[in-house]
Protein backbone atom coordinates (compact mmCIF):
# COMPACT_ATOMS: atom_id res chain seq x y z
CA UNK A 1 0.00 0.00 0.00
CA UNK A 2 1.50 3.25 -1.19
CA UNK A 3 -1.24 5.40 1.33
CA UNK A 4 0.24 9.48 2.38
CA UNK A 5 0.78 11.04 5.62
CA UNK A 6 -1.37 13.26 6.71
CA UNK A 7 -0.99 17.11 6.38
CA UNK A 8 -2.03 18.75 9.67
CA UNK A 9 -3.00 22.37 9.22
CA UNK A 10 -2.30 23.93 12.63
CA UNK A 11 -3.06 27.53 14.37
CA UNK A 12 -0.53 28.73 16.47
CA UNK A 13 -2.47 31.25 18.53
CA UNK A 14 -1.91 35.11 18.67
CA UNK A 15 1.48 34.83 19.80
CA UNK A 16 2.25 33.24 23.23
CA UNK A 17 2.88 30.01 23.45
CA UNK A 18 0.85 28.91 26.44
CA UNK A 19 -1.87 30.02 24.41
CA UNK A 20 -1.45 27.27 21.81
CA UNK A 21 -4.47 24.43 22.08
CA UNK A 22 -3.57 21.18 24.17
CA UNK A 23 -3.95 19.38 20.29
CA UNK A 24 -1.48 21.69 18.49
CA UNK A 25 1.18 20.72 21.24
CA UNK A 26 0.85 17.42 20.81
CA UNK A 27 0.76 17.13 17.59
CA UNK A 28 4.25 19.23 17.24
CA UNK A 29 5.41 16.72 19.74
CA UNK A 30 4.30 14.13 17.21
CA UNK A 31 5.21 15.30 13.91
CA UNK A 32 7.62 13.81 11.74
CA UNK A 33 8.17 17.52 9.99
CA UNK A 34 6.88 21.15 10.46
CA UNK A 35 6.65 24.11 8.38
CA UNK A 36 6.16 26.88 9.99
CA UNK A 37 5.32 30.52 9.44
CA UNK A 38 7.71 32.89 10.46
CA UNK A 39 7.04 34.95 13.44
CA UNK A 40 5.89 31.72 15.56
CA UNK A 41 7.76 32.05 19.32
CA UNK A 42 10.38 30.48 19.77
CA UNK A 43 9.20 28.51 22.84
CA UNK A 44 6.61 26.68 20.36
CA UNK A 45 9.23 25.89 17.85
CA UNK A 46 10.42 23.95 20.44
CA UNK A 47 7.98 21.36 20.79
CA UNK A 48 8.85 20.03 17.49
CA UNK A 49 10.80 16.85 17.67
CA UNK A 50 11.02 16.60 14.30
CA UNK A 51 12.14 18.77 10.92
CA UNK A 52 11.69 22.22 11.39
CA UNK A 53 11.06 24.41 7.87
CA UNK A 54 10.45 27.89 8.09
CA UNK A 55 8.57 29.18 4.83
CA UNK A 56 8.02 32.96 5.46
CA UNK A 57 5.49 34.53 5.69
CA UNK A 58 6.88 37.57 7.02
CA UNK A 59 5.26 41.18 6.27
CA UNK A 60 7.37 43.04 3.94
CA UNK A 61 10.27 40.32 3.36
CA UNK A 62 10.96 37.54 1.12
CA UNK A 63 8.92 34.68 1.98
CA UNK A 64 8.50 30.97 0.03
CA UNK A 65 6.21 31.38 -2.42
CA UNK A 66 2.72 29.69 -1.90
CA UNK A 67 2.61 27.27 -4.52
CA UNK A 68 6.26 26.17 -3.76
CA UNK A 69 4.98 25.29 0.25
CA UNK A 70 1.99 23.48 -1.16
CA UNK A 71 4.82 21.32 -3.10
CA UNK A 72 6.88 20.69 -0.09
CA UNK A 73 4.06 20.12 2.04
CA UNK A 74 2.76 17.37 -0.45
CA UNK A 75 6.41 15.51 -0.83
CA UNK A 76 6.84 15.51 2.74
CA UNK A 77 2.83 13.87 2.78
CA UNK A 78 4.20 11.09 0.48
CA UNK A 79 7.37 10.58 2.76
CA UNK A 80 6.04 11.20 5.94
CA UNK A 81 3.20 9.93 8.15
CA UNK A 82 2.23 13.06 10.02
CA UNK A 83 3.29 16.84 8.69
CA UNK A 84 2.28 19.61 10.43
CA UNK A 85 1.81 23.26 8.43
CA UNK A 86 1.88 25.37 11.58
CA UNK A 87 0.17 29.01 11.16
CA UNK A 88 -0.02 31.98 13.17
CA UNK A 89 -3.66 32.52 14.29
CA UNK A 90 -6.20 30.37 13.23
CA UNK A 91 -5.44 28.89 9.77
CA UNK A 92 -8.75 29.49 8.34
CA UNK A 93 -9.03 33.31 8.97
CA UNK A 94 -6.87 35.42 6.24
CA UNK A 95 -4.01 32.09 6.51
CA UNK A 96 -5.05 30.89 2.73
CA UNK A 97 -5.86 27.73 3.80
CA UNK A 98 -8.15 27.21 0.86
CA UNK A 99 -4.78 27.24 -1.41
CA UNK A 100 -2.91 24.43 0.48
CA UNK A 101 -6.17 22.26 1.30
CA UNK A 102 -7.22 22.65 -2.32
CA UNK A 103 -3.77 21.14 -3.67
CA UNK A 104 -3.43 18.35 -1.15
CA UNK A 105 -7.04 17.45 -1.76
CA UNK A 106 -6.77 17.37 -5.35
CA UNK A 107 -3.68 15.02 -4.97
CA UNK A 108 -5.71 12.65 -2.73
CA UNK A 109 -3.95 13.44 0.92
CA UNK A 110 -5.73 13.37 3.62
CA UNK A 111 -5.98 17.12 5.26
CA UNK A 112 -7.05 18.15 9.06
CA UNK A 113 -7.31 21.13 10.40
CA UNK A 114 -6.43 22.74 14.07
CA UNK A 115 -8.15 25.49 14.86
CA UNK A 116 -6.70 28.55 17.21
CA UNK A 117 -6.88 31.51 19.09
CA UNK A 118 -7.40 34.36 16.26
CA UNK A 119 -5.38 37.48 16.99
CA UNK A 120 -8.38 39.81 17.38
CA UNK A 121 -9.57 37.59 20.51
CA UNK A 122 -6.15 37.76 21.33
CA UNK A 123 -6.27 41.30 21.62
CA UNK A 124 -9.48 41.72 23.17
CA UNK A 125 -8.23 40.05 26.13
CA UNK A 126 -5.42 42.25 26.25
CA UNK A 127 -7.85 45.19 26.14
CA UNK A 128 -10.17 43.62 28.65
CA UNK A 129 -12.73 44.98 26.54
CA UNK A 130 -15.43 42.34 24.64
CA UNK A 131 -16.03 42.59 20.34
CA UNK A 132 -19.73 42.69 21.49
CA UNK A 133 -21.95 43.89 24.13
CA UNK A 134 -25.20 43.52 24.78
CA UNK A 135 -27.52 46.90 23.79
CA UNK A 136 -24.13 48.41 21.73
CA UNK A 137 -22.10 45.79 19.38
CA UNK A 138 -23.95 42.65 18.42
CA UNK A 139 -22.11 42.06 15.18
CA UNK A 140 -18.27 41.84 14.52
CA UNK A 141 -16.93 41.78 11.43
CA UNK A 142 -13.24 40.66 10.45
CA UNK A 143 -11.38 41.88 7.43
CA UNK A 144 -7.79 42.56 5.91
CA UNK A 145 -7.59 45.51 3.72
CA UNK A 146 -4.82 43.33 1.98
CA UNK A 147 -5.45 42.64 -1.72
CA UNK A 148 -3.14 39.67 -3.76
CA UNK A 149 -1.55 40.31 -6.81
CA UNK A 150 -4.37 40.23 -9.43
CA UNK A 151 -7.37 40.44 -7.46
CA UNK A 152 -10.45 42.27 -7.35
CA UNK A 153 -10.57 45.19 -4.56
CA UNK A 154 -11.90 43.75 -1.77
CA UNK A 155 -15.52 44.78 -0.34
CA UNK A 156 -14.02 45.22 2.99
CA UNK A 157 -14.77 49.11 3.73
CA UNK A 158 -18.75 47.93 3.38
CA UNK A 159 -17.92 45.47 5.61
CA UNK A 160 -16.14 47.16 8.52
CA UNK A 161 -19.26 50.33 7.86
CA UNK A 162 -22.24 48.05 8.41
CA UNK A 163 -20.84 46.17 11.45
CA UNK A 164 -20.74 47.25 15.18
CA UNK A 165 -17.56 46.33 15.68
CA UNK A 166 -14.49 45.75 13.44
CA UNK A 167 -10.94 43.99 13.62
CA UNK A 168 -9.01 44.90 11.08
CA UNK A 169 -6.20 42.50 10.27
CA UNK A 170 -2.66 43.19 8.38
CA UNK A 171 -3.45 47.23 8.45
CA UNK A 172 -0.81 48.67 10.18
CA UNK A 173 1.12 49.91 7.31
CA UNK A 174 -1.68 51.21 5.50
CA UNK A 175 -3.32 53.38 8.20
CA UNK A 176 -3.73 56.03 6.04
CA UNK A 177 -5.61 54.32 3.41
CA UNK A 178 -7.51 52.61 5.99
CA UNK A 179 -8.80 56.04 7.46
CA UNK A 180 -9.39 57.29 4.47
CA UNK A 181 -11.33 54.85 2.61
CA UNK A 182 -13.43 54.54 5.98
CA UNK A 183 -14.41 58.27 6.20
CA UNK A 184 -14.92 58.87 2.60
CA UNK A 185 -17.43 55.66 2.97
CA UNK A 186 -19.05 57.76 5.96
CA UNK A 187 -17.66 56.56 8.98
CA UNK A 188 -17.47 59.55 11.47
CA UNK A 189 -13.68 60.29 11.75
CA UNK A 190 -14.32 60.40 15.72
CA UNK A 191 -14.75 56.60 15.68
CA UNK A 192 -12.87 55.45 18.43
CA UNK A 193 -9.63 52.91 17.55
CA UNK A 194 -7.66 50.78 19.21
CA UNK A 195 -4.58 49.21 18.16
CA UNK A 196 -3.20 46.37 19.69
CA UNK A 197 0.48 45.32 18.52
CA UNK A 198 1.80 42.21 19.57
CA UNK A 199 -1.51 40.87 21.04
CA UNK A 200 -1.00 38.40 24.29
CA UNK A 201 3.08 38.93 24.42
CA UNK A 202 5.03 40.90 26.82
CA UNK A 203 6.40 43.10 24.17
CA UNK A 204 2.46 43.80 23.37
CA UNK A 205 1.30 47.79 23.15
CA UNK A 206 -1.96 49.03 22.67
CA UNK A 207 -2.98 52.80 21.35
CA UNK A 208 -6.04 54.24 21.48
CA UNK A 209 -7.39 57.12 19.78
CA UNK A 210 -10.14 58.07 17.24
CA UNK A 211 -10.17 56.93 13.04
CA UNK A 212 -8.82 60.53 12.19
CA UNK A 213 -6.02 59.72 14.48
CA UNK A 214 -5.18 55.96 13.26
CA UNK A 215 -2.11 56.94 11.57
CA UNK A 216 -0.26 58.48 14.22
CA UNK A 217 -1.32 55.36 16.79
CA UNK A 218 -0.74 52.87 13.92
CA UNK A 219 3.55 52.73 13.46
CA UNK A 220 3.95 49.87 11.43
CA UNK A 221 6.70 47.37 12.14
CA UNK A 222 8.18 44.27 12.76
CA UNK A 223 5.14 43.35 14.72
CA UNK A 224 1.92 41.77 13.62
CA UNK A 225 -1.18 44.40 14.78
CA UNK A 226 -4.91 44.22 14.95
CA UNK A 227 -6.53 47.49 14.90
CA UNK A 228 -10.22 47.37 16.57
CA UNK A 229 -12.61 49.58 15.39
CA UNK A 230 -16.51 51.02 17.15
CA UNK A 231 -18.26 52.27 19.79
CA UNK A 232 -17.09 50.25 22.25
CA UNK A 233 -13.67 51.78 22.19
CA UNK A 234 -15.24 54.71 23.51
CA UNK A 235 -14.56 54.74 27.20
CA UNK A 236 -11.06 53.73 27.12
CA UNK A 237 -9.52 55.82 24.44
CA UNK A 238 -11.76 58.61 26.39
CA UNK A 239 -9.56 57.95 29.79
CA UNK A 240 -6.39 57.61 27.50
CA UNK A 241 -6.79 61.18 25.94
CA UNK A 242 -7.25 62.10 29.90
CA UNK A 243 -4.49 60.85 30.85
CA UNK A 244 -1.83 62.30 28.36
CA UNK A 245 -2.92 65.66 29.39
CA UNK A 246 -0.53 67.73 31.03
CA UNK A 247 -1.43 68.56 34.54
CA UNK A 248 -1.09 72.17 34.01
CA UNK A 249 -4.10 72.12 31.30
CA UNK A 250 -6.54 70.84 34.21
CA UNK A 251 -5.38 74.12 36.47
CA UNK A 252 -6.04 76.32 34.04
CA UNK A 253 -9.50 74.87 33.34
CA UNK B 1 -3.51 43.62 53.82
CA UNK B 2 -7.13 43.08 52.58
CA UNK B 3 -5.89 42.51 48.83
CA UNK B 4 -8.87 40.43 46.47
CA UNK B 5 -7.99 37.61 44.17
CA UNK B 6 -8.52 37.67 40.48
CA UNK B 7 -10.81 36.53 38.48
CA UNK B 8 -10.01 34.53 35.44
CA UNK B 9 -12.49 34.83 32.16
CA UNK B 10 -11.43 31.71 30.50
CA UNK B 11 -12.65 30.67 27.44
CA UNK B 12 -13.10 26.63 27.44
CA UNK B 13 -12.96 26.93 23.56
CA UNK B 14 -15.61 25.39 21.06
CA UNK B 15 -16.22 21.65 22.98
CA UNK B 16 -13.22 19.03 22.39
CA UNK B 17 -11.32 19.29 25.13
CA UNK B 18 -7.83 19.12 23.56
CA UNK B 19 -8.70 22.32 21.99
CA UNK B 20 -9.01 24.42 25.74
CA UNK B 21 -5.22 26.38 25.54
CA UNK B 22 -2.68 25.05 27.59
CA UNK B 23 -2.85 28.37 30.07
CA UNK B 24 -7.05 27.14 29.87
CA UNK B 25 -5.36 24.09 31.14
CA UNK B 26 -3.34 24.89 34.02
CA UNK B 27 -5.94 27.74 35.22
CA UNK B 28 -8.28 25.11 35.74
CA UNK B 29 -5.86 22.87 37.45
CA UNK B 30 -4.88 26.07 40.10
CA UNK B 31 -8.22 27.45 40.80
CA UNK B 32 -9.31 27.71 44.16
CA UNK B 33 -12.63 28.05 42.53
CA UNK B 34 -14.54 27.66 38.89
CA UNK B 35 -17.42 29.05 37.67
CA UNK B 36 -18.22 27.20 34.45
CA UNK B 37 -21.84 27.26 31.72
CA UNK B 38 -23.55 24.50 31.07
CA UNK B 39 -22.60 22.55 27.97
CA UNK B 40 -18.80 22.26 28.80
CA UNK B 41 -17.06 18.75 28.05
CA UNK B 42 -16.72 17.13 31.29
CA UNK B 43 -13.13 15.98 30.50
CA UNK B 44 -12.36 19.64 30.97
CA UNK B 45 -14.53 20.34 33.89
CA UNK B 46 -12.33 17.35 35.37
CA UNK B 47 -8.92 19.86 34.87
CA UNK B 48 -10.54 21.40 37.93
CA UNK B 49 -8.99 20.44 41.22
CA UNK B 50 -11.02 23.23 43.31
CA UNK B 51 -14.79 24.08 44.18
CA UNK B 52 -16.96 23.76 40.28
CA UNK B 53 -19.92 25.56 40.42
CA UNK B 54 -22.36 25.31 37.19
CA UNK B 55 -23.89 28.96 36.69
CA UNK B 56 -25.88 28.00 33.31
CA UNK B 57 -26.76 29.59 30.34
CA UNK B 58 -28.23 26.29 28.19
CA UNK B 59 -30.40 27.89 25.69
CA UNK B 60 -33.85 27.63 26.75
CA UNK B 61 -33.58 26.19 30.13
CA UNK B 62 -33.41 28.03 33.69
CA UNK B 63 -30.08 29.70 33.34
CA UNK B 64 -28.43 31.64 36.80
CA UNK B 65 -29.55 35.30 36.43
CA UNK B 66 -26.26 37.52 35.32
CA UNK B 67 -26.19 39.91 37.97
CA UNK B 68 -26.79 36.85 40.46
CA UNK B 69 -23.28 35.57 38.62
CA UNK B 70 -21.72 38.67 39.02
CA UNK B 71 -22.34 38.91 42.59
CA UNK B 72 -20.86 35.57 43.11
CA UNK B 73 -17.83 36.08 41.35
CA UNK B 74 -17.22 39.25 43.45
CA UNK B 75 -17.83 36.91 46.38
CA UNK B 76 -15.08 34.63 45.53
CA UNK B 77 -13.10 37.09 44.64
CA UNK B 78 -12.91 38.22 48.05
CA UNK B 79 -12.51 34.97 49.89
CA UNK B 80 -9.62 32.89 47.18
CA UNK B 81 -6.62 34.35 44.94
CA UNK B 82 -7.84 32.35 42.06
CA UNK B 83 -11.14 32.66 40.49
CA UNK B 84 -12.29 31.16 37.40
CA UNK B 85 -15.07 31.94 35.40
CA UNK B 86 -15.02 29.41 32.11
CA UNK B 87 -17.43 29.95 29.09
CA UNK B 88 -17.78 28.29 26.14
CA UNK B 89 -15.47 29.46 23.06
CA UNK B 90 -14.20 32.44 23.38
CA UNK B 91 -15.19 35.26 26.14
CA UNK B 92 -14.86 38.05 24.56
CA UNK B 93 -17.04 37.47 21.31
CA UNK B 94 -20.89 36.80 22.60
CA UNK B 95 -20.15 36.27 26.30
CA UNK B 96 -21.86 38.93 27.92
CA UNK B 97 -17.87 39.59 29.55
CA UNK B 98 -18.53 43.37 29.66
CA UNK B 99 -21.23 42.81 32.31
CA UNK B 100 -18.93 40.38 34.30
CA UNK B 101 -15.82 42.66 33.50
CA UNK B 102 -17.19 45.84 34.30
CA UNK B 103 -19.30 44.85 37.48
CA UNK B 104 -15.99 43.59 39.02
CA UNK B 105 -13.73 46.32 37.70
CA UNK B 106 -15.87 48.71 39.75
CA UNK B 107 -15.43 46.55 43.12
CA UNK B 108 -11.32 47.29 42.43
CA UNK B 109 -11.01 43.22 41.44
CA UNK B 110 -8.56 42.17 39.04
CA UNK B 111 -9.73 40.87 36.15
CA UNK B 112 -7.90 38.72 33.44
CA UNK B 113 -8.62 37.37 30.51
CA UNK B 114 -7.78 33.77 28.75
CA UNK B 115 -9.36 33.81 25.15
CA UNK B 116 -10.28 30.36 23.44
CA UNK B 117 -11.24 29.07 20.00
CA UNK B 118 -14.72 30.50 18.96
CA UNK B 119 -17.00 28.32 17.37
CA UNK B 120 -16.86 29.84 14.02
CA UNK B 121 -13.18 28.53 13.63
CA UNK B 122 -13.58 25.18 15.03
CA UNK B 123 -16.75 24.71 12.76
CA UNK B 124 -14.27 26.22 9.65
CA UNK B 125 -11.73 23.37 10.44
CA UNK B 126 -14.48 20.56 11.16
CA UNK B 127 -15.66 21.65 7.40
CA UNK B 128 -11.92 22.34 5.76
CA UNK B 129 -13.31 25.66 4.62
CA UNK B 130 -11.77 28.51 4.98
CA UNK B 131 -13.77 31.60 6.32
CA UNK B 132 -11.77 33.58 3.99
CA UNK B 133 -10.33 33.13 0.49
CA UNK B 134 -8.38 35.16 -1.91
CA UNK B 135 -10.56 36.77 -4.89
CA UNK B 136 -13.90 35.42 -3.25
CA UNK B 137 -13.83 36.25 0.68
CA UNK B 138 -11.78 38.72 2.21
CA UNK B 139 -14.23 39.95 4.84
CA UNK B 140 -16.20 37.35 7.80
CA UNK B 141 -18.91 39.09 9.75
CA UNK B 142 -19.83 37.41 13.38
CA UNK B 143 -23.73 37.75 14.70
CA UNK B 144 -26.41 36.64 16.81
CA UNK B 145 -30.17 37.52 15.73
CA UNK B 146 -30.48 36.62 19.36
CA UNK B 147 -32.04 40.35 20.95
CA UNK B 148 -31.80 40.91 24.79
CA UNK B 149 -34.54 41.75 26.65
CA UNK B 150 -35.04 45.51 26.44
CA UNK B 151 -32.77 45.72 23.61
CA UNK B 152 -33.04 47.55 20.69
CA UNK B 153 -33.06 45.49 17.41
CA UNK B 154 -29.52 44.42 16.39
CA UNK B 155 -27.96 45.50 12.83
CA UNK B 156 -27.00 41.67 12.50
CA UNK B 157 -28.73 41.71 9.00
CA UNK B 158 -26.90 44.97 7.57
CA UNK B 159 -23.88 43.34 8.38
CA UNK B 160 -24.16 39.60 6.85
CA UNK B 161 -25.20 41.63 3.44
CA UNK B 162 -22.27 43.68 3.77
CA UNK B 163 -19.68 41.00 4.19
CA UNK B 164 -18.52 38.12 2.10
CA UNK B 165 -18.88 35.24 5.06
CA UNK B 166 -20.96 35.36 7.47
CA UNK B 167 -20.62 32.93 10.87
CA UNK B 168 -24.68 32.89 12.78
CA UNK B 169 -24.22 31.97 16.20
CA UNK B 170 -26.87 31.13 18.04
CA UNK B 171 -29.35 31.31 15.07
CA UNK B 172 -30.45 27.69 15.10
CA UNK B 173 -33.68 27.95 16.86
CA UNK B 174 -34.61 30.95 14.67
CA UNK B 175 -33.76 29.80 11.43
CA UNK B 176 -37.04 30.51 9.48
CA UNK B 177 -36.75 34.68 10.86
CA UNK B 178 -32.92 34.39 9.82
CA UNK B 179 -34.30 33.40 6.54
CA UNK B 180 -36.76 35.54 5.91
CA UNK B 181 -34.71 38.73 7.56
CA UNK B 182 -31.78 38.18 5.24
CA UNK B 183 -33.97 37.08 1.89
CA UNK B 184 -36.05 40.22 2.52
CA UNK B 185 -32.72 42.58 2.89
CA UNK B 186 -31.54 41.22 -0.85
CA UNK B 187 -29.34 38.36 0.04
CA UNK B 188 -30.04 35.72 -2.74
CA UNK B 189 -32.43 32.78 -1.22
CA UNK B 190 -29.88 31.02 -3.21
CA UNK B 191 -26.61 32.08 -1.00
CA UNK B 192 -25.18 28.93 -0.05
CA UNK B 193 -25.52 27.71 3.41
CA UNK B 194 -23.66 25.46 5.79
CA UNK B 195 -24.94 24.21 9.40
CA UNK B 196 -22.42 23.08 11.93
CA UNK B 197 -23.75 21.40 14.86
CA UNK B 198 -21.80 20.38 18.01
CA UNK B 199 -18.48 21.55 15.81
CA UNK B 200 -15.29 19.84 17.26
CA UNK B 201 -17.32 17.27 18.89
CA UNK B 202 -17.83 13.38 17.77
CA UNK B 203 -20.93 14.07 17.75
CA UNK B 204 -20.73 16.86 15.38
CA UNK B 205 -23.58 17.52 11.85
CA UNK B 206 -22.52 19.22 9.24
CA UNK B 207 -25.32 20.25 6.93
CA UNK B 208 -24.95 22.28 3.35
CA UNK B 209 -27.84 23.71 1.81
CA UNK B 210 -28.83 27.38 0.74
CA UNK B 211 -30.50 30.52 2.09
CA UNK B 212 -33.73 29.17 1.39
CA UNK B 213 -33.83 25.64 2.56
CA UNK B 214 -31.98 27.05 6.03
CA UNK B 215 -34.93 26.16 8.03
CA UNK B 216 -35.12 22.56 6.90
CA UNK B 217 -31.78 22.10 7.53
CA UNK B 218 -30.84 23.79 10.84
CA UNK B 219 -32.69 21.54 13.27
CA UNK B 220 -32.49 23.41 16.89
CA UNK B 221 -31.67 20.84 19.50
CA UNK B 222 -29.67 21.04 22.92
CA UNK B 223 -26.37 21.25 21.06
CA UNK B 224 -24.79 24.46 19.84
CA UNK B 225 -24.80 25.43 15.97
CA UNK B 226 -22.99 27.67 13.67
CA UNK B 227 -24.65 29.24 10.44
CA UNK B 228 -22.15 29.59 7.94
CA UNK B 229 -23.27 31.88 5.04
CA UNK B 230 -21.23 32.51 1.59
CA UNK B 231 -19.78 31.44 -1.72
CA UNK B 232 -17.38 29.85 -0.11
CA UNK B 233 -19.46 27.11 0.47
CA UNK B 234 -20.82 26.38 -3.24
CA UNK B 235 -18.55 23.48 -4.32
CA UNK B 236 -19.48 21.59 -0.97
CA UNK B 237 -23.69 22.57 -1.19
CA UNK B 238 -23.36 21.57 -4.73
CA UNK B 239 -21.74 18.08 -3.79
CA UNK B 240 -24.15 17.76 -1.12
CA UNK B 241 -26.69 17.53 -3.29
CA UNK B 242 -25.75 15.82 -5.98
CA UNK B 243 -24.88 13.22 -3.13
CA UNK B 244 -28.42 13.04 -2.42
CA UNK B 245 -30.03 12.09 -5.92
CA UNK B 246 -31.31 8.87 -6.18
CA UNK B 247 -29.06 6.52 -8.92
CA UNK B 248 -31.98 6.76 -10.70
CA UNK B 249 -31.64 10.34 -11.54
CA UNK B 250 -28.62 9.89 -13.31
CA UNK B 251 -30.20 7.31 -15.20
CA UNK B 252 -33.08 9.11 -16.14
CA UNK B 253 -31.04 11.82 -17.56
Amino acid sequence: MNRSGTVHLVGAGPGAPDLLTVRAARLLGEADIVFHDALIHPDVIALCSGMKIPVGKRSGRHSTAQRFINKQLADAARRYRTVVRLKGGDPMLFGRAHEEISSLRAQGIRVEVVPGVTAALAASADLGISLTRRGLARSVTFVTPRVGKGERESSWVAAVLAADTAAIYMGAGEAAAICAALIAAGKPPGTPVAVVESASLPARAVRYGTLATLQAIAEPGEAPSVILVGESYAEAAAEAVLALLPRSASHRA
